[in-house]
C-alpha cells in the first residue's frame, strides 16, 4: 500500500500542469496545490521546482508563480537556462543565443562574442526563417559544431492552439548540421542530478511529481528516483499504455500525492 | 577506358551546378553547357532535365534557363511539384501547401479545401514562425498524419550566405508528429523512374549527369543508372571519400561528359 511513499526525504515537483495550468493570460492554479506546497514545506521534506521553462527568466516565472498563491523563490528552481549557464562556463563556450527574449537576461554574465556554440531554447516568436538561417551559419561555420538545446519538447499547447516547440527546431539544425544537440532541462540525467545535488539527497531518497510521462516520470526514474503521474496538466490517459515507462504510481494531483506522501512521514 | 559511357540511349541532367550556377540576379551559365546540350539534341540521345528546385513554376524556371542560352523546354524539366501533383491526384489527397509564393501555380488545379495531408516545399521568407505553427496544427489534427516533402536537402547557398533547405523543416515537422515524411523529388527512385518512363528507357540504358553525391549520383546508381559527378556547382573534393556513394565517373564539366559519351556512339 502505497510503498512508493515510503522513505522519502526530498520531492521534486514539476512546475506547469502539477501547480497551475498556463494561457488565459498568465495561468490558473490546480486546486489544492498552493496548499499542497505549504504542507510540503511545513513537513521539514526537502523540496525543488524542477520546469523546463525557457520563455521568461527565472524571477518573472516565480514572480508569476508567487502571484497565484504559491510560496516558491528563485533559489528553489531549477531551470535550463542556469543549467546551461554553469555549462557554458565550464566548458568556455560562448553561445549563440536563439531563445525567448525574455530569456535573454538569464545569459547576461556570459561571453557571448565571437561564439563557438549555439544555444537553442523555445524561442517562440524568435524562430523567424532569418533568425534560424544565422544561427545554422554559425553552427555550420564551426569546425566541430557544438549544439545545446534547453529541453526537447515537440509541441504544446497554449490559448490560442498548439506550437512547435524547441525540439522540433533543434531536429532542423541538428539535420542541417549534422550534429546532434546537447539537450539540458528534463528528461536529461545531469538535470535531475543537479536538483539532487542542491538538495543534497540521493536519488533513491527524491520522488518526482509530474505531468509529463517523458520528460518528468521517465527522466526521473532513469536517474533512479522514483516517479509519480499527476493527472492534471498534460495528463491523457493513453499515457498510462505508454510503451516504456510506467510511473510508480498515479495520483489525481498534486494534493493527493502530498496527502500519501505525508501519511507515510 | 571510358567503359561508364556505353550503350546508352538516354542522358538525365541535374541543371543547377551543371547547366549554371545560382545567385547573383538570376544565375551564370557554366561554360560549355549551352553547347553541351545542344550537342547531346543533335546525337539523338533521349534527354530530360531533372531538378528539386521548388522555389518557381517549371515554366519559370525554363524561361530564365532559356535566358542564359539553353534549349530547353517544359515539357523537357521533370521536377517535384509535378510530381507531388500526380500522387495527390492519385491518392485524393488535399494539401495544405506549405512552399514559395512562387510555387503555389504548379498546385491550381489541386482541390485545397479541407485539407488531409501537407505538401512542403523550400517555402523561403514563407518559413515563418506562424505558418510552420499553421502546417503542424494542420498534421497533428489528422488521425493519421500524410506529410509530402519536395526534396529532403539540408542546405544551399545563395548570394547572402546559406540557407536552411527544405529538408531542415521536414524534420522539424517529423519530429513534432511522429510521422515519416514521403520524399518527392531527388533522391527518391520513384522520382528518377518517371524521369526514366518519360523518355521510354530502361535504368541501365541512362546515365545521370549532376553535381551532387548523394542527391543525384546516389539517388541514380539506387534506381540502376550510371551516374558521373561534374566538378562544378557544389561539387567538393571530399565528396571523393563518400562514405557510399561512389560515382561511376568524375568529369570536369558537363562538356566533357558530353565529349566522352557522343565519342561512344
Amino acid at each position: 500500500m502505497a510503498g512508493w511513499a515510503r522513505a522519502v526525504r526530498a520531492l521534486v515537483l514539476d512546475v506547469s500542469g502539477v501547480l497551475y495550468d498556463s494561457g488565459g493570460g498568465g495561468g490558473t492554479p490546480i486546486a489544492g496545490s498552493a496548499e499542497a506546497v505549504r504542507r510540503i514545506k511545513a513537513s521539514g521534506l526537502k523540496l525543488r521546482f524542477c520546469t523546463n521553462e525557457t520563455q521568461a527568466t527565472r524571477e518573472n516565472f516565480v514572480k508569476k508563480l508567487q502571484g497565484l498563491g504559491f510560496d516558491i523563490s528563485v533559489d528553489e528552481v531549477t531551470a535550463p537556462a542556469p543549467a546551461a549557464c554553469r555549462i557554458l562556463k565550464e566548458r568556455g563556450l560562448r553561445p549563440h543565443l536563439l531563445v525567448h527574449n525574455d530569456l535573454v537576461p538569464e545569459f547576461a554574465e556570459i561571453d557571448k562574442a565571437n561564439p563557438n556554440c549555439v544555444v537553442i531554447g523555445d524561442a517562440a516568436e524568435n524562430f523567424t526563417y532569418a533568425n534560424l538561417n544565422e544561427a545554422f551559419r554559425v553552427l555550420i561555420g564551426m569546425e566541430k559544431p557544438v549544439l545545446i538545446s534547453l529541453g526537447r519538447g515537440r509541441y504544446y499547447k497554449e490559448t490560442d492552439g498548439l506550437k512547435l516547440d524547441v525540439g522540433a527546431y533543434m531536429k532542423a539544425l541538428e539535420y542541417a548540421c549534422d550534429v546532434q544537440a546537447e539537450v539540458v532541462g528534463k528528461p536529461a540525467k545531469k538535470f535531475f542530478e543537479s536538483a539532487l545535488a542542491e538538495m543534497g539527497v540521493r536519488p533513491q531518497e527524491a520522488i518526482m511529481i509530474g505531468d509529463d510521462i517523458v520528460n518528468d516520470v521517465g527522466g526521473a526514474q532513469q536517474c533512479g528516483m522514483r516517479a509519480v503521474q499527476v493527472q492534471t496538466g498534460k495528463y491523457r490517459p493513453c499515457d498510462e499504455n505508454h510503451p516504456y515507462v510506467k510511473p510508480n504510481a498515479y495520483v489525481d494531483n498534486l494534493a493527493e500525492a502530498v496527502d500519501i506522501i505525508l501519511q507515510q512521514l
